[in-house]
């Protein structure tokens, strides 16, 4: 028989999706899960967006062109100049997903065995693109203690190697919250300066900002022009997770050249989505307004709830909608587990995401699991209740 | 500044798209230009595909499973099995476009510096894909004097070295249109199998065959299970190439288990392109027949119309909507750039692809050119024309 590439065996399978066939077997069973487990938000998708779809004109469904359609483009450009981010439509690609805007930029960036910085715990996500690129993660480790803040620069250099090609981070945090300050994002653009190094941003999570909080974006810095790159996508923005459509945005010329031939490879992005994606930038404030504020409630009802729940530690999220909390057990992966396959109350059960899949040195993150705070409050309420009995009765 | 990786310098150019500047300072001279040069079909996407994105009721825009929708899955076995092609849903992984499946299966067979052995000339945007996996082309050469019949055997074997994991064809291929035998396909089953290699094969053509000739997939073809991947997409079937719908096919488990840990990666396929090619999954026959019957007129007339030109040579195709065209020139990028930039008759002027992008040994194909038969009858016959008249004034 044939044999499986080294890189495809050392592909990672989804650390969010492993625990699959537990629920599965637990729903067969008749019971309930809350499901903490995965960024799907439950949130509606803006009525603009997937009215353009329904009302499209189509005859013949071709290709767009490979950066995407031009009108688009244009108006995404608006987009970011309201959020203080200067660029025009040709500094950007359209990308199916902020998935392909991070392969276009690691192949961008960065060859076999080229190494990548990146504060863990990161987006899983992140390990799947560096191995099918043949790039390697070096992880910096940041601390529940202080709330997953960036890590001292020091500790960024002294993993810089000749083969570091770009320090990559995720802004607000999946799975940390953490939303960098505009100090800690000059600290960032300060190192990659000094270094000669890429800073590649994943700000998919942009909007989603609390307590007055604002987002401060890589590509607002002034001098960091030919270093930055931003990944970004409409799937948690709109809440449209399923449309698939993102974009790498960067003013250095050299990579958005490079990038086009990753996108021309592929032909085009796709069709539909683009239409919806354009209509969802028509979206009003307050769509967000709202969305914002019922973020904030979760958030709040979730970490007090936890906060309660004793020898439970949570670092408070500023931004996206994820959680990580340190439980006081060793094995969170065995409790998640066990949480499907052994306990309910009254046939209910939730279901988290065991966190050191989202670490990148082993052994760390083992008793820590991620909250996604995508629920209702009220079924946020009844899965921190459910938790707490269940951590009671796995202890005992 | 940061570098570009040495891979993102490597990544070809679309030999297809670079003449687009060219094309568009002709656009704007107020030329009308007959596009020989893609492969966008002018025919109607089928009315139920697109229906079905109209009449959807998605309030939210979700994920959807990493291997495609459930439900598509299984009919896609369905249609499959209709075409003696023998898997079951779990034998798939719907993809984003046939380019994503070509990635995946790279990635999946191939480590950096493996070589993949592909007859040239062929699809240009392997080389891309292989680019960015890391993978080596290394071409057989096939010919336009026998109209791109499968090189023998023993120039595959001679290329054949420890670090050569497959071969891969394009079936009906592109841009040869040649559509291989029964015989030719169980020979490349011998080879493989001799040869502990994978048979990956790029059917996306395969209802394009002509002349009552039937299409022979390499996953029809017994006791080839472990060796063979196909890879396939609703682009040219159903003329909905801007869906970015495909699918990768193994009845390998270890094939299609790694190929799903690319999938997961990326999280999903586009849902709206997945409820239209679940949807055009219904199309009648009559569709087919009709389209059929309309590229078998555009060849024919294409085809007698060349070969009426005093020193063109052309390979008939059998399948597919492209074929390759021999000029009486030494320079067919220098004609192609010189039909746009300074020739027209009666203010109209051709576009055509050179064909030397379609080959990876350098200085093949040089006097070759790249013809899709993706325009009206009428069209096609004046394009035939203009060229013959650029012919004439180009060697004058």
């Amino acid at each position: 028989m044939p044999k499986i590439s080294i890189k495809g065996l050392a592909m990672p399978e989804s650390p969010i999706r492993k625990l699959v066939p537990y629920a599965e077997a637990a729903t067969k069973k008749g019971r309930t899960i809350y499901q903490l487990n995965i960024g799907q938000p439950d949130i509606k998708t803006p009525a603009k967006a997937l009215a353009a779809v329904k009302t499209n004109n189509i005859e013949v469904l071709s290709y767009s062109h490979s950066a995407g359609f031009e009108s688009y483009r244009k108006k995404l450009a608006a987009y970011y100049k309201k959020n203080d981010i200067e660029i025009s439509s040709n500094d950007l690609i359209i990308t199916t997903g902020g998935s392909e805007a991070l392969l276009f930029a690691m192949g961008t960036i960065a060859d076999a065995d080229d190494e990548i910085i990146i504060p863990e715990p990161f987006y899983a996500n992140y390990n799947g693109f560096a191995t099918s690129s043949g790039v390697t993660v070096v992880p910096v480790q940041s601390n529940i203690e202080d709330g997953f803040a960036l890590p001292p620069i020091s500790e960024f250099e002294k993993l810089i190697t000749p083969k570091t090609k770009a320090i990559l981070i995720c802004n607000p945090g999946n799975p940390t919250g953490y939303l960098y300050t505009r100090e800690e994002i000059s600290q960032l653009a300060e190192i990659v300066k000094k270094h000669d190094l890429f800073l590649v941003a994943d700000e998919v999570y942009r909007e989603f900002a609390y307590d007055g909080a604002t987002h401060y974006s890589i590509m607002s810095v002034p001098g960091l022009e030919e270093h930055a790159i931003m990944i970004d996508s409409v799937s948690k923005r709109y809440s449209m997770c399923g449309a698939r459509i993102g974009c790498i945005a960067s003013k250095n010329k050299e990579v958005m050249k490079t990038a086009m031939k990753f996108a021309q490879a592929r032909l085009s992005p796709p069709t539909f989505a683009q239409i919806a994606s354009e209509a969802a930038l028509d979206t009003p404030q307050e769509y967000f307004d709202e969305v914002i504020e019922e973020y904030t409630s979760r958030r709040n009802t979730l970490v007090k709830g936890l906060e309660e729940i004793d020898g439970v530690i949570v670092a408070k999220p500023k931004g996206a909608f994820y959680c990580i909390a340190q439980l006081p057990i060793e094995d969170a992966e065995d409790f998640a587990k066990w949480l499907l396959e052994s306990f309910h109350l009254n046939n209910e059960t939730v279901m988290v995401a065991p966190a050191a899949g989202f670490y990148s040195t082993p052994g760390t993150g083992l008793n820590q699991v991620r909250i996604a705070y995508v629920l209702k409050e009220e079924d946020l309420k009844r899965a921190v209740e459910i938790l707490k009995a269940a951590l009671k009765e796995y202890r005992a």
